[in-house]
């Protein structure tokens, strides 16, 4: 297979999934839940990682560990989603290609989800986690938080909220496809329209509203970083693809967040989608994107 | 959590599918094939199992490689879904505990489902695997087709083709709940009717114009082995649940295959629904059965 071919598994996915929602616009979270449950499949199965579920501060989910792992070394994977779907399955194979590239164990949360649960119980979930992992020994300069979509902008705002209470920082900050503007008004939403495949203004309305209900602020820091202090902030690495309508999400939050001084890299990686990595084991690209993201992480160490 | 509570979480699984099903009497395959990949949620991740995607004879699949297994013994896995849904991912987990009990590696097959590939195309992806493991070094004793449901029914029939073609036989074979009976009357579907959580006739008849179409006569033996001469067929083991409308065709088999001189072994478990070993790691009921397989398997060796 040529990569342009591999690259499509996940726009057809995508594609595919904007074709139903569009075929029911009443169709209930329940569905959605199980159709973006099927974010594995362009993933390749990651060779050599084994899986253990285990509930770690009082929340659920899949620990990735790669044989010969250093499993001191932890990455705290937080979902993508809109905080309402997807989920630590959806993501097993996503958060094991990243442990194995980076010779970490994963630990994947099923976080409380929305609209069951709004903001801020995803981040107080992620919260509780981390201190569950410094309560059993590890140490904070080796935990890194991580996620993509909303869970990028969770693996932020966990970080943040650490520091707001003035708890210990994780080591490092990783973000995939950051979603993070709860105003819903970025201008890559207009200008990449037409080449993004999933994501729409009224796709992440209504994710919006679920996770604030009518009465959280968009505005508010710790839903929405762009309006975050970011002094003080770990390292933090960004990606996201040139064709996303999210990208400009994870722009401004480099500029704020370089502003504040903090060690920021981003890399934008020209014709991707959303959450690009989706496709580590089937696309050159995503792989490369992965050792780029191992090579930044041995600096850091 | 009381074993009660955990058998809950697969019937309480098939009860909401029953539901969607009945608030969508036109849901299309896409969704089938989407609610139906849920199935691996009642199964907790088997510890100590690696994974790897490969395409064998030509058929896609996954292997679950537990650590220290002998991966010269392999379980030939044809998951269920009445040839239409289910998945190698839907079955991993289940195949990874099997796999892991027995101490052999397993390779479930994402062989082509119908209706777009109707019999015996699942049928001839079974022998291609096959034949390609023993190109490849395999003795077939060594080798044990398995697999749940419509999976269960290949299991047997690839055995049975195999044999028709004069090809050496699989070392042994295991069923899951099978379902065999095309002409769709078994006793049970009636008087289970009220306790199976899943099984409906008019599940099956739509599974079954599915993969036979107007035309494939419903007793063909490779379709429906409760026609098929079992003479000279491997030793077999089935389990079915005491509260499944299929279970007379575990017990149907049982007797034909006795019949005819084969070593057939059938566990039929108390109050158990469909496939109840989508239940291991979280039930003892279901823990206990695949301890009474690896026993069987072992006798046989």
């Amino acid at each position: 297979m040529t990569d342009t071919t591999t690259q499509d598994a996940l726009r057809d996915l995508y594609t595919d999934w904007s074709a139903l929602m569009a075929a029911n616009p009443e169709m209930p979270i329940r569905l959605f839940r199980s159709i973006f449950d099927e974010w594995h499949q362009p993933t390749v199965e990651p060779e050599d990682v084994t899986y253990r579920e285990e509930t770690v501060g009082g929340v659920p989910g899949i620990w990735c560990l790669p044989t010969g792992a250093d499993e001191a070394q932890v990455l705290l994977f937080t979902h993508g989603g809109g905080f309402s779907v997807g989920s630590a399955s959806s993501h097993r194979k996503l958060a094991g290609h990243v442990a194995k590239t980076l010779g970490a164990a994963s630990f994947v949360l099923d976080y409380r989800r929305a609209p069951e649960h709004q903001h801020p119980a995803q981040v107080e979930d992620g919260v509780a986690v981390f201190d569950a992992l410094v309560a059993s020994g590890r140490q904070p300069q080796d935990i890194t938080t991580i996620g993509d979509s909303a869970g990028g902008n969770l693996a932020i705002t966990i970080a943040l909220s650490l520091k707001e209470r003035g708890k210990p920082a994780p080591g490092q900050v990783i973000a995939f496809s950051p979603w993070v503007d709860m105003e819903n008004k970025g201008e890559t939403l207009k200008t990449n329209n037409e080449t993004d495949a999933l994501i729409t203004p009224e796709l992440l309305a209504g994710m919006i509203t679920g996770v604030l209900g009518d009465t959280i602020d968009p505005a508010t820091p710790l839903a929405n970083p762009l309006y975050a202090d970011f002094d003080g902030f770990p390292r933090l690495y960004m990606n996201a693809g040139s064709a996303e309508a999210l990208v400009d999400n994870a722009t401004r939050i480099e500029e704020r967040a370089r502003a504040a001084g903090v060690d920021v890299t981003l890399s934008v990686v020209e014709g991707q989608q959303h959450v690009f990595p989706f496709l580590a084991g089937r696309s050159a690209v995503a792989d490369q994107e992965l050792a780029r993201i191992k090579d930044w992480y041995a600096q850091g160490r």
